[in-house]
């Protein structure tokens, strides 16, 4: 039950089977630092090339294709006051042809008050507005393991490993699960957002850097599909693909699994309960999979 | 400012221009009742066929094209005891070939109990759910008014004119806003749910009869484009296409023509606005047209 | 066997059960004409108003729900010189943001030219591509039959019933059959193109009038779920949906029932059979529902 | 201009920046051998795991980020008897719900008959359709260059960088077209079918080991989005996504930068050719990205 503190010294473009940066044991919990999605780091500085850099991979003991990986994520604190994002929606996501007609680059500063818990614009916008203040909600939107076959995976997508889901539900005190697929399961973590609105509109969330302390487990022999998680009120699971409807099926199917492998539900208790009760979060509709969550309230789950 | 209180004689399959069956003037209210989505009345009588027979249409003194027509939904009350659904999820929300081997017509029976606030299974499923009492959230799958250039569009599936939406967040105390298309907007009703879970999963929510209080109001000469709403903390606009991206593109640009039509706010302003704060519900993922909702919080609008 | 010639006296801008304008028995043809898609007739004088107006409707005289109706295209041919059309690629068939730069409304004018067999452009464009001229293909973008419930959809769109199907394929000497939903059928046609481009990708077809022969059979007691047809050397099924992924699931799911259905295949042979030869179209991927055709070499059939 | 013969010792299951196994010059030819997609060599041998084993790759002498790796695809034989595939078609393909009844991972085996130029089952089936016997049409299912920024991506899947795009056009006698993304281009090629229908809609085609040769060309400085082609007759644009819809949109907006950059035309002429002229093939519809290929006539182009 060690507390490791680590400094990463190079980062990754790629989530695969890449040199790990420390080993640590089921138990364990990392503090840690990630620059973000362009790769400035703590003092607003360039340090490594984006897409998201990755700070990791982290070597868990004992972890073996077919477990699963358990992560909690314990603090996730935005170690700077400047966070940047796109000003406006993002093409695909308005009717084709009602693409506002704003520069496609642009950025804009927001100003990250870690004491207050808020965010607001650096430069007031016109009058209606004004410095837009909204409530700081830190979540990670890039984190996952290696995935199988030695495949090495851009940073701007996402899969059955995790990766790039950003997915705004991924904020402190969320236990977050992953499928094992190779030995050590290879643990990665980045591209931090002070905020971020559902989907993911505009294609960026607050950017920003973040110490982050994570703790791990391990689920030896149990396989999961996709990645799951739960919070204070609920369990979930994750699809990344397109379109959203794909999404939807691949965490609607990962949570009728998780539901009789977890609690013993029959395959025809299973659909009943997910038919009536199951809710869906949009996590992202900008990056190259698409991802949709699907939720169970921990109170409708046996003994819950 | 009159309360209409109309017993339907016989009801509709399909939103079009049909003749009305009573003429209202705006801030009117009318108590009235809907059937089931099978046509079973209050008594659990089969009084006319599916699907989801309408009560309606009703004419709107004053309504003509380019309008907005205002519904207010006052009460929404499930008149008899019985409900029923399909037991498990539909083959289109899970991976392909993943298909529950369940019976594809069977139908499960709830009780619902309007005084405790509940439904429950009317029979015991296996030993780990027992009879599965959830609250009851009394919702209209099925409303809108007649869509342009004459159509009549069976309500199995939805559009901009409203139609079979499903989605569980139009309850009691919702306004929804409906463009019209022909003069007195004719507008129709029916398909209560006693309860339906994110997406109408399993095909169906706790189908049942209502009585239903309604009261309508008339925006002259602002028009809209898809149906809006809002209830007590968000404002919110609908999409209902497939695939989902597309239900999610439609009703994201009418957020962002409602924001510059309703709060005056520029075309940079709604963009960076949305792209930050908007949030989306699943509405179904089911019927021929699926449902996306855009909502966004009203403390986060000018005045709000 | 009598060949009729009807002179049309008015429109229709949606396919449903609308008055009959003619009865007409199996084996009967009928000479008549068909206006372009905004309602110009032969002369080029507006008519009627768009979308799409439909000649007919026509009742075969013995159909009932649950026959298939047999419809051959026996001569399809432009009546005026002038066909019209929209200049560019339409937005939704380009990469969200990489929208032409061009006027969204603006129309171009083709020269349809019969004895050549040519179209070509009124007006040269940039010096580069001329005049333009291609090979005449007449088609018919839009025709079907009315569908059930009695509805009334929008000529725009498609369905199980035909519609704006806008298939390149759909050409003199084709014989296309429609499921048949209500009494006589009812049969329309309209939105003829001198030229297509697979996937009308521009939103329109050399958009011109006809003077259309066809003539009609009946499949008593013959259900089939989608329009098929056949040519000279292939089968073929068709499906309207969005997104095409579905729309192929149609045809494809289509094709397999009338593989059974036709040629008595045993389930396992219409699977192996689909599985190595099938060859699919795109039809249109620009009107509200997208259209893939299925198809079948006839020489690889039982008897072919 | 040299002809090298390479026979490879080791296969790869990723397209990613692995040791070339051969350095060549543009304008090379290289005769090599490929094994099936399960890694079963000439001799029907299993000599290395799926999916989809690579042979390569190859080194082209010169290319840089930037530029466009030729490649033409000289000879695709067959070089034994055997081959596999699925015998039914994937659910996916057909309406959820409508899955075939058939075991999930059975093979057929297919006699291949190079002489004859004529493929059939190995095992008749049932009376209708006996043992099948089909044309021999010889295509690459696999084939691509080294991805972005370190990627190494399974040859299950494709993108900008080619891959696993099923398109039953890659023939003997095509020319492909690659963007490079690292120095020597790094080209990999696998995954024979001696025959496959359009989509892939069995999840296989005729799976068999190919003796294969190509050539090799650069383009220094002309950069390419997406895999590009020709035959005798047109050139082509690849698109490798999901949906269908988006994959249109890929290979649409490719073809569209390609006419104006390799044949000066004007955006405002691109955009009216291809709006009037345009053709797609379905290249599968089965695996994680489906592909989709815009045609256009080579006479229709300046001076063709």
């Amino acid at each position: 039950m060690t507390t490791h503190h680590f400094t990463p010294s190079h980062y990754h473009n790629t989530i695969g089977s890449h040199r790990p940066v420390l080993r640590i044991a089921p138990g364990d919990s990392v503090v840690t630092t990630t620059v973000d999605a362009r790769g400035q780091d703590q003092s607003g500085l360039k340090v490594t090339p984006g897409p998201n850099p990755m700070t990791g991979p982290f070597f868990i003991e004992g972890a073996e294709p077919g477990d699963t990986l358990m992560v909690h994520l314990d603090r996730l604190t935005p170690n700077r006051a400047m966070g940047w994002g796109y000003p406006g929606l993002a093409p695909n996501v308005v009717e084709p042809g009602d693409v506002p007609a704003l520069p496609k680059k642009a950025t804009i500063l927001w100003r990250i008050d870690t004491t207050a818990g808020t965010i607001s614009l650096e430069e007031p916008v016109g009058g209606r507005l004004g410095r837009l203040t909204l409530p700081l909600k830190p979540m990670l939107g890039c984190f996952g393991v290696a995935p199988e076959i030695g495949q090495a995976i851009s940073t701007a997508t996402s899969g059955e490993y995790g990766g790039n889901m950003d997915y705004n539900g991924f904020i402190e005190g969320v236990t977050v699960y992953f499928p094992v697929f190779v030995p050590g399961a290879l643990f990665f973590l980045g591209d931090g957002h002070a905020l971020q609105g559902d989907g993911e509109m505009s294609g960026t969330g607050v950017e920003t850097s973040f110490e982050v302390q994570f703790t791990v487990g391990l689920h030896k022999g149990v396989a999961s599909g996709w990645p799951r998680g739960e919070n204070a009120t609920h369990i979930f699971t994750v699809g990344n693909s397109r379109p959203l409807d794909q999404a939807v099926q691949q965490a609607s199917s990962e949570m009728l699994r998780w539901l009789q492998q977890g609690w013993n539900l029959t395959p025809e208790e299973a659909n009943l309960l997910m038919g009536y009760t199951v809710e869906y979060d949009l996590g992202n509709m900008f990056d190259p999979a698409y991802t949709m969550v699907c939720k169970l309230a921990k109170k409708l789950l046996p003994g819950g």
